[in-house]
């Protein structure tokens, strides 16, 4: 680490603080980036703040868009009486390519998860309830939190707070392996929870 | 990838483009930047621009450096008679770390490599050669390439070129596995591979 010049010594732990970047991975990007031409790298600068300032959360999902609401929610197509509620955007950028799911999504951005002390003002669940609070078409919520303890505590959760609420609460069909994680889920096992999952209403 | 916007695709294009991160990693550090405080996520821009605004290459060794010369070239107590060639700006870093080094440095920014279309002019051998021949004092270059074929390559071309110089060249001793890579090498086998460092002059 000795020399480095303290704008290169900041760059290196700017990039070593994003999930799964090591020191060592952070000095080699960091060193490509003095070695791209400035163009590229004003590029990736500008890309990083453009993204940041364009895309705010949904007023009704919650997932990153760039435009209000988002063009899921938007969409006529969709059908509004369900809902499938999941950790993170990518997820549902997974839901959306198998082509079989054609309700609305929530996105929590997390889960509970004590032991890193996420709580319920981290995720976005008063805004689920709110939004169901004003949304009598919805019949259904789908819990497709990650099938770990802290998912399956979340899903948990939310279907006691609806109970009574006429809102079926379901969860994605066993299918995915436990501790694993949807966004690396292929598709036809995807397919194949959604189909199967089963009721968690209590 | 679908329903993303513009933003983002463009930003997890430009990430992915970056060495070592695929397109699953590009689009999980998009959405972390997403998730980031809007402060935070500008300075990861900043840092890069001013990286890359600040640290030119320096005028004798061809290191990234905020001053020019760059401080190990200005550093009275360095050995200017021995100049140590690496491929990258991360293998000084590695040789600085082992403190048994105390001569002066060439940064070649890649080696010959005819599978990449990289050659002498992508590289700054010419640099080198203008370099050697406006200072007399100097005795010796280790060319500290990576033990691979284009490494080797590399080496034996300057070896070559400066036959009748009156300049040892020689390359770091055995103990490099071949096919390795310098930045990875523990001290002791980088230091008793320097010790050990062989004549390639012809």
């Amino acid at each position: 680490m000795a020399r480095y010049s303290p704008s290169v010594q900041n760059l290196i732990a700017k990039l070593g603080s994003l999930p799964g970047i090591g020191g060592k991975s952070a000095q080699r990007l960091a060193f490509h980036i003095l070695s791209m031409p400035e163009k590229e790298a004003s590029e990736l600068a500008d890309a990083i703040k453009e993204a940041h300032r364009l895309n705010k959360r949904c007023s009704s999902c919650r997932n990153f868009t760039d435009s209000d609401p988002c063009p899921i929610c938007s969409d006529p197509k969709r059908d509004r009486s369900i809902i499938c509620v999941v950790e993170s955007p990518r997820d549902v950028s997974t839901f959306e390519r198998m082509h079989e799911y054609r309700g609305l999504y929530h996105v929590l951005h997390g889960v509970f998860d004590p032991s890193r002390s996420k709580g319920m003002n981290d995720i976005t669940l008063a805004e689920l309830f709110e939004r169901l609070s004003k949304s009598p078409e919805v019949r259904e919520v789908i819990m497709a939190t990650n099938p770990t303890a802290e998912g399956n505590a979340t899903a948990l959760y939310v279907s006691r707070l609806l109970t009574g609420s006429g809102i079926r609460v379901s969860r994605l069909a066993s299918g995915l392996p436990m501790g694993g994680d949807i966004e690396y889920t292929d598709d036809l096992t995807l397919a194949s929870a959604l189909k199967g999952r089963v009721d968690i209403s209590s």
